[in-house]
Formats: structure tokens, C-alpha cells, sequence
């Protein structure tokens, strides 16, 4: 007997992120592609910064929500959605919801996420339900209230549609790059469970399949850097702490390890220091505010690591759901 | 005897914006026209945000000094240029000299400007003198350093292929609000000398007579209400204070109020506290930082002041040059 994968956890093919590109437009922004000259000369590079930030909702999650609900069918639309999410998951599913006329959004959220995802989250719709990061099973949690109310889950990242959705970042990277004359040798992500890595993976290979995508983590949430080395999915030890609230998963998902184990350039870390730097960095340069986890492979870049001999590199600032009791003291600094 | 007016303090014609749009593709920034659901749901009115801090160096001034520095001829550039400017147009002048191969840029700043703008102006390769705001006569001293070392003057706002310059961000509004199926009734944009002001209402005389723009001022320095209202140019009192460095200029210019008078729909004032609202809001729904002065026409609106019945509103968030010093504390308000 053959053990069929489900549907949903096959890797998306190149005509889905294609959909997921149609899908999003008119709807969601295409976020610029910036480049500054000061930072160029000073990094030796061609340095292309994706403002994803100010996309709906302050992050690229929109994307891989949009995408997912759109596909909902009458009965599940009238139903609802349940979502776990440290914040930015969370927001996009609220928001994607009330644009589509789901009926309800439960989002469950870590007791630690920042007070101004949970206001942004309730804002756009959703029902707020909390669980503790450490002591609690979050598939579990999902699950539960999945089969409770009969709520569909979308999963933050270990998803087809999501990381099909997640993937039209990397193609309209490649796009916008090729508008001003550029094709990047690199592009690098933040890295949590792996859905943008995954889907900007994909979208490379579909549409440069010379370039390379990399993964930027936490230094305390390696485990895409260690599981890459060991061939296996890897955990994180349990305790961990970064100040990158949107990129502090468990373990890479299994899905998007699959797809990530093949395809990526490499994965770098940084520090919570490179991220703050970064973040100030981002507020100078292009006036934009980002998150810590947002500020990642700005981070990367900023503390001098390279992907290999790239003269040419693209970094999305994925995220600018910042609390201005964080965002302040660091640009003070 | 008929006295002449000298060309370049005549209003500039639709075709030269025209021409100027076209010398700043590609070098400046298309800065994006954003959109908040969050936003429009609690004004009740459709509001296009242009956010034109993340225009090169920072504020909307790039498009004058752009315009105006490719203008100069061989030999202008090998003598070099100056400006006085409270920051924003003194970056703008050092940076397009940089770019163009001008010789020197000799930038005046007021003893009390900003930090960060007197660094970055410095960082483009400005040399920085300083004058006293109150005391000192900036025309007479811009005169002075223009005779002394054969520099160009080139002035913040008085000046025909400023205002050309500036009229640019008025189109491009235009043109993307038509890419988005919008016809704003109203532009409204922060006032200092009136150079934007007047470049984007004959802009909009150009493409769009039905539209009007509005001045935006702060409350202490409402020398554009004043003047439009008593029909000749009032200067504003010594010794007034705002948050709002950029737009404290003594009056508005002779050739921008002869521009204005007849066209503009009118001038609103905002306080102090008004701005620091609108600096969170920015911060908050789209993820950027807008320096005070840039945030003076999204102030007028979050304050309930409506130009007309307009159902359509553009506002221009035209600056991000803000020290993390201000900037933080108003955020983590």
C-alpha cells in the first residue's frame, strides 16, 4: 500500500505561486524595492531592500493568508478560521478574514506577544485566545479548537497555499530587481518556520534558478542553520530567547524543510545587537520602522556575512509591528 | 519703461513639471501612495497617503534640487553651489551636486537644526555653515557666500525649477491615484515658503482643475492663512516655536505666494500635539517615520479638519529626517 502526502503538504509548484501572484494583486501592495547609495558603498555590494513591512497588515504573513483563504469554499467561509500565530500570522488571517467575509477568525496567541500585535489583531476582527509558549502543544491547541468549532486551520507556515503565497515576495523580488536593471545573486529571509525561505526558494528556482536563497536566524533559534548541517530537522533547546518576537519557532517545519534542504544557499544567524543596530539602520536610511525579527537579514548583511561572492544581494524587511515602547529606545541609542 | 521680471521668478509652465518628471525618472524615487482600510473606515473619507520620506535623502526636496542642479551648466558646476536650508533642502542640494559632479555645495543651516539633518548633509558631501535663525538674514547671507566664492545660489523655494521640481510629487499623486481608480478633490501639504505648495496646485491645474490643494501649516507659523486671507504676503512673529523644524520659514515667497494666492483652496493650521499624533498614526498603519513637519497635513486630517466636501483626500507625508532622540519618545507615548 502507498502512503499518499495530503494535498496540502506537497510542496506548491511554480503555476501556484503564479496564482497566488494573480490572487494577491489589486488587493495586496507591491511593497518597494529600495536601494541607497550610502549603504552600498559603505557594504561593497549591491544592496536591494524588499520594504515588506508596509505590506497589509505590517507583514509579508499577508501574503501566504490572503492566498489561503481565497480558497476557502462557501461552507468553510461561513464556518471560520482558527490560526496560531506570535502575532503577525495572527493579523494577516484576521485581516484576510474580514476582507472575505469569514465569519469568524480565532487567532491563538503566546502569552508573551507584543501588546500591539494582540491590539492589531482584535482591531482587524479577530477572537484573541492565549496559550503559553513553552508549557503548551500549539499543533495540539490548533487542532482542538479546529475540531471544537469547526474552524478551518491555517497553519502559520507548513502549508502549500501559505508558502505558495509567502513565494510571490521572492517573485516580485526578481520582478522589481529586474525593472532596475539588477538580478540578485542572493536574496535573504528571516527564517522562522521556514514558509518565506520555502516559498522564495521555489520562486527562484522557477524564475533564476542560478541565484540562491538564504536563511537569517536568531542566534538562540538555529535550528534551520543546524538542521541544514545535520540533514535532519532540529529543535531549538527549550528557554531561548531573542528579541525577535516573529521568528521564534520550535523547529522547522516538515514541509518546508524539504523543500528548504535542497534548495538553499545556506543559513547565517545574528545577534539581538546586529538587530537592533539594523533596525536603526532601516530608520535612517529609508525612514521605515522595522521589527527585530523584520530586521534579521538587514542584520546579516550589516555584521558582514556574505552569501558567498554576491555582488549583487536582495533582504526583505519582512515586518513593522514594532511596539513603540521597543521601537523608541533603540533608535535613541 | 517696462520692468521685466527675471525668468526664473516666474511660475513655471505645465510643460516644464513635464520635463522635470522626466529628468528625475530613474534617479529619484516613485515613493509609494498607500491606502489604510483601518484609516479611511475612522475618517470616513478615502485617504491617499504619499510616502514621499522615503524619497532620496529623505524628504520631497530631492525633486527640486534635482531639477534645478541639472540645469547648471559646465561651468556653474565647476564653480559649485549653495543653499541655506534648515536640513531637508540643504541634503537634497549636497546629494544632487554629489550625483551630478557639482564641485562644492555649501550648505547654510540655522545654529539649531536638527542633528541628524547636519550629519546627513555633511554625509553627502555638504560643507555645513550655520546662521542664526532670528538674527541672522538668510537671503543676505545665501547672497554673500554666492558672490564670495562664485557659488550658485540655489534657493529652497523662490525659485521657478524648485517649484517645477516639486510640482512632480502633485502628478505623481495624480497618476497613481488614477492607477488605483481615485480622483483626489483634495492635496494637502505641509507649507513652509510655499514651493510644494505651488508646484503640486499647478499640477493639479494642469491635469486635474476640478481638485484644489491645501496648505497645511503649523499653528505659530501660519504666515500662508494669514496672507492668503489679507491678500498680500504676512510674515509670522520672532520668536514662534513648533516641533516642526523644516516648515518654519519668516513668509511666504513672492513667487509661491503669486502662485498660490489665486489657486490654492485654502490653508489649515495644526498644534504641536496634533503632529506628534500624526507622527504614531504613520508609525502605527503604515510602519514609517515622518519627521514633524512631514507630518503636518496628516495632522490636519486625524484632527478633523475636512478641505471641503471631498470624499477623496491625498495627503503627502513629505519628510523622514527625525533623530531617533524625537522620535522615540513620541512613539512610545
Amino acid at each position: 500500500m502507498t502512503i499518499m502526502t495530503p494535498w496540502h503538504l506537497q510542496p506548491p509548484t511554480w503555476p501556484e505561486i503564479e496564482a497566488a501572484e494573480a490572487r494577491i494583486r489589486g488587493t495586496l501592495r507591491e511593497t518597494p524595492l529600495l536601494e541607497s547609495e550610502r549603504l552600498n558603498d559603505s557594504l561593497g555590494i549591491r544592496l536591494l531592500v524588499k520594504a515588506e513591512g508596509m505590506q497589509r497588515t505590517g507583514s509579508f504573513k499577508a501574503r501566504g493568508a490572503w492566498n489561503r483563504l481565497s480558497l476557502l469554499d462557501a461552507a468553510e467561509r461561513e464556518r471560520g478560521v482558527v490560526a496560531f500565530s506570535s502575532g503577525n500570522h495572527g493579523q494577516a488571517v484576521a485581516w484576510a478574514a474580514r476582507r472575505l467575509g469569514v465569519r469568524r477568525a480565532v487567532i491563538a496567541m503566546p502569552t508573551d506577544a507584543p501588546a500591539a500585535k494582540v491590539a492589531a489583531t482584535r482591531a482587524w476582527g479577530g477572537e484573541v485566545v492565549t496559550f503559553d509558549r513553552e508549557r503548551d502543544d500549539r499543533d495540539a491547541l490548533g487542532q482542538r479548537l479546529s475540531v471544537e468549532y469547526g474552524l478551518t486551520l491555517v497553519p502559520p507556515y507548513d502549508d502549500r497555499s501559505i508558502i505558495a503565497g509567502a513565494g510571490t515576495l521572492g517573485s516580485e523580488v526578481l520582478r522589481q530587481a529586474d525593472a532596475m536593471g539588477a538580478r540578485p545573486d542572493a536574496l535573504l529571509v528571516c527564517c522562522g518556520g521556514g514558509g518565506l525561505t520555502a516559498g522564495c526558494a521555489l520562486a527562484f528556482e522557477a524564475l533564476h534558478p542560478e541565484g540562491r536563497v538564504w536563511a537569517v536566524e536568531p542566534e538562540a533559534f538555529d535550528d534551520t542553520r543546524r538542521s541544514l548541517a545535520a540533514d535532519q530537522r532540529l529543535g531549538n533547546a527549550p528557554g531561548a530567547r531573542s528579541i525577535c518576537d516573529a521568528i521564534q519557532t520550535p523547529m522547522p517545519g516538515a514541509l518546508t524543510f524539504a523543500i528548504n534542504a535542497p534548495r538553499l544557499g545556506g543559513a547565517m544567524t545574528v545577534t539581538d545587537d546586529a538587530v537592533r543596530d539594523a533596525m536603526r539602520v532601516a530608520a535612517r536610511e529609508f525612514g521605515l520602522m522595522v521589527e527585530p525579527g523584520g530586521a534579521a537579514a538587514l542584520a546579516a548583511i550589516l555584521s558582514g556575512q556574505r552569501p558567498g561572492a554576491a555582488g549583487i544581494v536582495a533582504i526583505a524587511l519582512t515586518g513593522a509591528n514594532v511596539d513603540g515602547a521597543v521601537h523608541g529606545p533603540i533608535i535613541m541609542e
